[in-house]
């Protein structure tokens, strides 16, 4: 297995990505939050883990919404004290690899990640320490980026889209080359790992999950009027979200 | 509702599938029945219910792996005819639409179909009805072409794919846009319905079924020997699997 990457620390990114989160007007926002919050099971007096957190925004609204306490970690530095900037009783925050957290002695209700998991090369062992790490009947729930915009393996020869007579069309290959993709955003070659639907749902069956709901949405008229280009999701989503059950 | 489709009775169409499936050189043989194999349970003694039976291949198949009996649906005569033509004890050949099996009066331990779903509009209606006709435990067991597969709309000015640099790109769209797609096969204007991986996992878990496994083969190295272009299998699967558990 490679070095784990820790792509938020490099301070080129970092300041990309704050600007981009800090607008708003981004997908984010607009699609992936509104969605998880659609998904989340009742809070009330919930233990919660929150994988990758990021500046701590979901775990925060998780304690207003009744939760009992959240267990936040994140491998960046930068990351996490972006999070304690804005102090929360009853969230605790961890630097910490999501490759490490087999090495977390607690258990939770609720195990979440927004967005991580396509940074982590392992995913059964992931999935596996997921399970070990919720109380019985606990709930999974994690978005990624869709299979369908990981699969290709793009080159500076390869655009994301063509358009043909005004319509655009996204290109595909490789979706079943389970492997590790090289891409330019914010910086040069951030590392994501591509899986097809079937490693993803099989994999959380094998590891004893009960697959409970699935989103892939398209992007909402607000959504659309803010950022017109937001109605290409409906040609090609960009995320995909999964809640699934311990058995 | 439109009109049911039945497109294996115009003759020119039955004509030019005949020819492709008795060559057996084709993608049926040499990817979709061994997939189907390789998923079913243990059918000793197993009643069984198969949906858009065709020639009959896989209920023969199934009686001789120790099913007590088979009940075989095809709304097709001219697929009905050939399957008779080779009769086998145990198999009971019904003409009747996939849209109709609410009307069937017993109950099973399968529930089977190969490459029929994507032809049935209300998908919600049939898991239900599939549920309704199986017996506690039941498996459904089905396969369909793979959403990424049907969901571009196409027009005579878009090919399925191109080529950059001799490497092969697969165009996507309208992936959320849960329709009907015409597309022309072997004569003009057949109908299927595309379905994203959203509606066909939620539909099932929402209608009582545990998905158990899901499967987007790409060829082997030996189908690959035999057809080539089933190489490009692995860039963009074209067929979707789905075994699930009524609950």
């Amino acid at each position: 297995m490679g070095k784990i990457q820790n792509i938020y620390d490099n301070n080129q990114f970092y300041d990309e990505y704050k600007k981009m989160r800090d607008g708003k007007i981004n997908a984010n926002e607009l699609i992936e939050i509104p969605t998880m919050k659609s998904m989340l099971p009742n809070l009330q007096g919930k233990t919660i883990l929150d994988l990758g957190c990021g500046a701590g925004g979901m775990a925060r609204y998780f304690i207003e919404q009744g939760a009992k306490n959240v267990y936040a970690i994140d491998i960046s530095q930068n990351m996490i004290n972006e999070a304690k900037q804005l102090p929360c009783k009853n969230i605790e925050y961890h630097i910490m690899a999501m490759e490490d957290i087999d090495k977390i002695d607690k258990k939770f209700d609720i195990v979440f990640s927004s967005l991580a998991f396509h940074y982590v090369e392992d995913f059964k062992t992931l999935i596996h320490n997921c399970y070990n790490l919720l109380n019985d009947n606990g709930i999974l729930l994690f978005s990624q980026e869709n299979p369908i915009a990981t699969a290709i393996v793009y080159n500076e020869n390869v655009s994301k889209h063509i358009e043909i007579n005004n319509k655009r069309y996204y290109l595909i290959s490789d979706y079943n080359n389970i492997s590790k993709r090289n891409l330019d955003w914010n910086v040069k070659d951030v590392i994501k790992y591509h899986r097809n639907f079937e490693t993803i749902i099989n994999t959380l069956i094998n590891e004893k999950f009960e697959v409970l709901q699935i989103k892939e949405p398209s992007a909402s008229k607000e959504a659309i009027e803010l950022v017109p280009k937001y109605a290409y999701q409906t040609d090609r989503p960009y995320f995909l979200f999964v809640k699934a059950q311990k058995k």
